[in-house]
């Protein structure tokens, strides 16, 4: 049986084509654009990099788009006061703020200080309980773009076995909440490992699907995984090559080279899981401006 | 080796003696008892018994209690007008609205209207997702009890394959949060089953600790557990028994006579998981009064 590579980027130009439309047709109801923020602080160039492509997206699908950036010097009170604007501001259905942020500022009472309402990242604790009880949320962008990843290639969870391989906060504690409760895609049955698992292996050569979001590049190799497993890959590390003229190469958690073979299915990294995360950010965006126009 | 029974009575009554001596410290320095209320709606037999040992609970160690009622023909409307009373209410700390409630009433309306404050259940979803999240918030009673029980006993999770038997918000995925997440008990490989798992026996076969939390009594039986697991058996459901004054007796998810002897260690039922259920109930009363009194 042949390897199916999961074409992100054609799953994403699908899905973001379905998107224009619908923003169309909110724009001839409302007479506006959504309307998407980015703030960023400081110059991180990785941060640049997904902020940009963020913002090219919104044009695209015919959002309004704005960058705010601050230097990286900017106080946590003057922060939290300028999220406080944006969540004030009527014209702005959706913000986000690019991580990392400086380690003067705590990541947990900025998220906290963004409106639920306007959390299109889906990192408020509030939309997390609220993903986790099967209400109506934001989910986080990255684990909602896998699960229509998932229902694009009609790849069957209900019954399979899943495997996580992370914990964090913003990819796999929720896609592990998303695949394991009730619904399609979900209805699996999920295990999350972690740095404190004892015999990885051991859960990995019984897991038909397994989602890696470690953050170690290549991390996961052939002989960890079964023949015939789904391969749905997170990670996104830059790796020194002298032979690019970025003098970088994208890798993701798991190599390639050796896993692929033995996969039914599997995400390429670039252009796997990647452009799905910018989409659901899209899609959470027209719903955050739906839900405050009142067309829910 | 002889298997433990794990005495939940004996660790509820150290746990809520040491809260009864907390709970004497915070009336001394306020001059105020922590108060916590318990709605009911309707007159369901088995809310009425966990309702009253919960009141009998507070008097013990030094808390104010109120029980309020309302008939089981109350308007949803009605209710949640009530809700916002007590939310309003800063004679009182906490409180919680017994479940299941009549069926024209909406559970999640009615969960997502108490103040998160003063939501000693932990069943909003603020609460749920800052849990998720790590950060501190009310954790359910039974998962949060669990934990403790863990704790007294000393028994390790850390790199422990745990298998949780059952995905609801109120047992199964928070307990599978809690013992996932960082920290000690947590650091488990937790593997989550529900009704749509293939195969359960070969997951619980793996498991180094069952949580059965299905609702289904003495559905896990001796052929499906390792030698030296540890179980904990959340279920409680009464079973018609003609030999019984009551008429009937108490079963958990565990076939108790089957699985024992396989166990290393083991929940009873009754006297196993629900008592620390309450006992945590009581502690996350005093936390929200301190909460309440800038005492955090």
């Amino acid at each position: 049986m042949e390897t199916i590579i999961i074409d992100g980027k054609k799953a994403a130009s699908v899905l973001q084509e379905k998107l224009a439309g619908e923003t169309a047709l909110f724009t001839q109801a409302t007479g506006l654009k959504p309307c998407l923020a980015a703030v960023m602080v400081g110059n991180n160039g990785a941060s640049q990099t997904y902020v940009e492509a963020k913002m090219a997206s919104c044009e695209k699908v015919g959002f309004e788009s704005r960058l705010i950036r601050f230097e990286d010097n900017i106080s946590e009170q003057n922060l939290l006061a300028e999220i406080d604007k944006l969540n004030a501001d009527p014209t702005l259905h959706g913000f986000i703020v690019q991580l990392p942020l400086p380690k003067h500022i705590s990541v947990d009472l900025v998220i906290d200080r963004v409106s639920p309402e306007k959390d299109v990242d889906g990192f408020h604790p509030l939309n997390m309980g609220r993903m986790a009880k099967n209400q109506p949320a934001f989910a986080p962008a990255t684990p909602w773009g896998i699960m229509q990843l998932l229902d694009f290639y009609q790849i069957p969870t209900e019954g399979k076995n899943v495997v996580v391989l992370g914990r964090s906060q913003i990819v796999g504690l929720p896609i592990s909440l998303l695949l394991a409760r009730s619904g399609n895609p979900g209805n699996a049955t999920v295990t999350i490992c972690h740095s404190k698992t004892v015999n990885l292996q051991h859960h990995t050569l019984q897991a038909d699907i397994i989602v890696a979001a470690l953050g170690i590049p290549e991390f996961l190799t052939g002989e960890m995984v079964k023949q015939g497993v789904t391969i749905i890959d997170v990670g996104l590390t830059r790796l020194p090559d002298a032979s690019k003229k970025s003098g970088y190469r994208l890798a993701g958690d798991v190599h390639f080279e050796s896993v692929a073979p033995k996969s039914a299915a599997i995400t390429p990294v670039p252009g796997g899981v990647g452009p799905m995360t910018i989409t659901a950010l899209m899609q959470n965006t027209l719903l955050a401006a739906r839900n405050q126009l009142g067309m829910a």
